[in-house]
């Protein structure tokens, strides 16, 4: 079985095969692991515009991933942008969304649940986010640590030390689980520090959405094309690629 | 004051026109509207694929917009693609996403509402823009006539025949108002000619995205950058502008 | 375009006259606004109880309005007491109640909110408006100053900085908007300073329901007749006039 | 134990009389009932505005009834019209209102419930009344037959029948119980045959506000004052009485 | 009418008979109240486990009962555990369980509301609770005084004491009523000292649940047999007692 | 890693066998799969009082496997009985609910799903589950198809035609995703053909529990312990093993 992991930017080569390397020790051993990157994006995705800008170029790459009889996709930001455009894309690859895969987590691994996120100009779409996942009912707080995602692992003991400021406050307020919002927090591996020291299910958005993949991909769950339609164009071939949905006026 | 309408796809001019006449035909006789669209994007957005499509060359004629001094703007589409990045990067505008904006209408009038939309294809996220909106609660049902958006002017009387039929239904179901979907359905001008035979409120989103832009710019009632952030980037000058959120690999 | 503003209290002529004044400078030019006083109602409305003594001589005025060809009508108390009755009672005359279109504006503006109201006796009511309205689940806390209406306007200075002091605390309770609970508030025109000051959106219910009244009475957006029946008795023709809907007994 | 049932309509004083001689049937032992009414309001209440009305005569009535030492009243419309004010104004004595007291009972005894109400025209509200009781999201569907309340009991046998129709028609939505809307329905005790018949409980209001009444009169459990505060200008002693809060200009 | 409170532990007899004292002393005159206990079963219930492991000899007695004639059960734990199985195997006898009643009468008595149980290992079953209920967006929050239940009654001071200060607590953070999660805490007789004391309405579950009990009993209120359907084995002859529905493998 | 499948009844040891069979199937290579069933329990679950009649015994199969170093448990019910008290009673061991667990799958697969389950006896108590979920309000209908659960096998073809059916009407009324609610369904592979046949994605609960227990057990994703505590007698050392719990009177 083979997932790949697609950066929605463009991530610099060694951080993208630092990855590479933590999603396959996470894997299950019969599962190929491929990160890949788009070439062109947002640096790092802190706000709604990003994650619009990094759509097209992951779209391409998903669609190819499909093409090429991958199994699953996992996408690689917790804000989740695109996923529903990816789904209309493709039918058969499990497509991954983090953001909401690891929400889902935590209500299976111990119901009411609170977001960490990284700067507070995620809060609100991480309510939404809850909102379109159906689970909002169940969502504690959201609270920002207010590290720009560049800086999560320059200082991994500061940010691990806010985080656990913070998760101790949302348990305070009733969290029995908490996710983190970002992949970059996913793959500083704190999750599993904060969990040994809090003593609740810290959701590792990276390590949660892979697995995810894997156990829908293994049995062939992909997304309900009827949530989720082929955009009418494409079927109906009126257009014959993604690429003539973008029109150009002349 | 002023308000641009902006299309998110590149429409012929003569339909841009079209659209021009009757929002100023709408608007309060001192509210200057421009129609404005952009030179690329998809054709018409019958798919969450479409939506996104058409966000960055959008986003780049609101905050042009913005810089203008213009003071409201309405977005173009009732899938309200892009509304909090767009509201991520201006301050003062107001912009007005018709999707949600008509819902709110809708709730107003009348309280429980139904949507009928285009196609198949936009039921399930015109059910998340309900949620996102706080609305959820208020939405009967979404229909979809299944007439591609390019079409709808096509047979004026075949379209408005369909939107009579779903109407029948949704008022069977307990909507005691409704909300039309599209824009495209909008300067149809068929809302008005529903309201008449079904005897119940039928939201236009392209009239009351307008009037709303109107209310709320003619009192600067722009948008919480408390909920929209500026992208950090951009506030902390790491990046100077718009185009350089996104980083193309060399 | 004319549009009353109906004050469901005896309101002394000088103050209404004032009123009159703040809403000619908010509205459209186009609009003439009239500030109408009922003869008989509560000195101001600090509890249901006083809500519901309000409404029969407001009806009364709504009618006369609607009969008159009036456009629109703003309900003069925050609260919304007797919205559904005037809108049963009425057929094309737009009726707003502040209450719950301020809380639709925030929601527009910036979706989850917290309101300010004037005294505990109408926290309880507030909570229910928000469900009533849809936007429950928006509503992050209502609190008051407890300041009476009647004392809002001596000390303006200590009104304004008790309406800080609790806007910051919505504010970190995680409100992205602020509505204020009561019409007197709006016009002491305290929201556009505490925006100013806070940098959250502070809707005036005085402002927000006159502009959104304009807005819906200038495409004919009047209420669904299927949510707000005519009362049965009157349209059978069982009773001729409202006044016959009170039956005495001899 | 005192408890009195309050009609908020001058009603015949022979149907007064028949309708105190049911709740006497089903009352404890222990519990005397005296049937009240008021001597203005409105003849029945098919309407928003006729529930509005029948407030300020009905207020008084329940202070009076506080004020010689009743322990219960029991309010005559399954609108719930006034429930609040009703409760601001007293202390001690518990005031049920038989809407939402029968959405509990349904609740209580078996989960997700329709209501059945008169006409067309008391739909919403009976939407926002579940609302309101935090009852909203049991509620399957609310139906009407259609018949004046006036009506009702002129054919017992039609009345039933059609409620009967409409019974089997929600239970195949899922309803599992059934709340009648009315209580000209709960005297012609059609909830029980129709209990019968259906096999599913159906809850009368009458009846089951009666009992709630009692149930909750006899250990003194009156309701929350910090939800339903006495009006500050009773409480403060700005105004002595109940009238005084009505003012009327000269 | 004769109503039995059933204790699903085995609770020593003088414990037993003081709770029978207590029961008949708030019972209606005419009710015959008797405690029965089953002779195994968990000493206090702290846990879901311990919750279930009371339920197969709580069912004999149940069923035991409605044979004999009996109107009304009171199950003696607030946690409600088994309440659906015992309505399944009965027809005509009301089960009322003290959790899900203290909750509606929580909401009819006063609106939001919090829950003060005994430890916090029973926090997240309270929770479930009021969404089953239908209530869940009228709680507040759920608090433990972390006193084993067995312990409460040892220093009932201790135990009012912090009863006391978690229900400061809750009445600032919005609850306008208060319900106490545990029957233990109900015969300690410690609401009514609170009510007083915080001037809110406090439910005891023990007094709340057998008023319901009466109430709904002596008009023939049982549970929906379309909601608490009969197991399909026993009603349709395939089994002929309970006992056979515990199938043991030779 | 190994994994156990815990049937909650006394399954005869053919269909254990089959059923593992399958499981191994399904299970990633590395996954040791093992059916365990309990001596004494119910014959089939098709009510409450069965799903509790089965947690003793299996509360004491799940403890041995966590003694044991097995890293994770499928409930073989999709009513998951007991899931919450099992979590109480082990730490480290992945415990899975098939009800649950499918409800979570469907919502990630493609958003609002409807339930088939076998007999209208456990329509209400899916509606429960969903709830308890968080995901109620993506739950579309629950319908039965009314075949009890030991003939589901009997005639497959039969079966699956009712399946088929019941499955295009819930398609009709909104649902995008469909959840059998039945283990013995899933053990079926009923789920497999219905989804080609319908185009819908179609939740197996066997294999979902299966994949998503391997998927969180493979990273120690067990439950949080502040959500399902220890119970307080163990935790303390009061009682010093499961069988303790239950106290039995002599």
């Amino acid at each position: 079985m083979k997932v790949v992991y697609i950066v929605p930017g463009p991530m610099p080569e060694k951080e993208a095969k630092r990855r590479e390397g933590l999603l396959k020790e996470w894997a299950f051993p019969t599962t190929e692991v491929e990160v890949r990157t788009v070439n062109q994006g947002p640096a790092s995705i802190e706000s709604m515009y990003e994650e619009y800008l990094s759509i097209p170029e992951t779209a391409k790459l998903m669609v190819e991933a499909e093409k090429e009889g991958v199994q699953g996709a996992v996408l690689g930001c917790a804000g989740d942008p695109g996923l529903d455009a990816y789904r209309e894309l493709t039918e058969k690859m499990v497509i991954m969304g983090p953001g909401v895969a690891s929400m889902h987590a935590a209500a299976l691994r111990g119901t009411r649940f609170s977001v960490l996120t990284v700067t507070d100009s995620t809060i609100s779409s991480v309510y939404d986010l809850a909102d379109k996942s159906g689970l909002g009912n169940k969502l504690v707080s959201v609270k920002a640590v207010n590290i720009p995602v560049l800086d999560l692992a320059k200082d991994r003991d500061a940010t691990l030390s806010k985080l656990l400021d913070y998760g101790r406050e949302v348990t305070k307020e009733g969290a029995t689980a908490i996710v983190l919002g970002c992949m970059s927090m996913g793959f500083l591996e704190v999750a599993e520090d904060m969990e040994r020291t809090l003593g609740v299910p810290v959701i590792n958005p990276s390590k949660a959405a892979l697995k995810l993949t894997e156990a829908f991909a293994s049995i062939g769950y992909s997304h309900s094309k009827v949530a989720y339609h082929t955009p009418p164009k494409l079927k109906s071939g009126k257009v014959e690629s993604l690429d003539d949905l973008l029109f150009v006026r002349n």
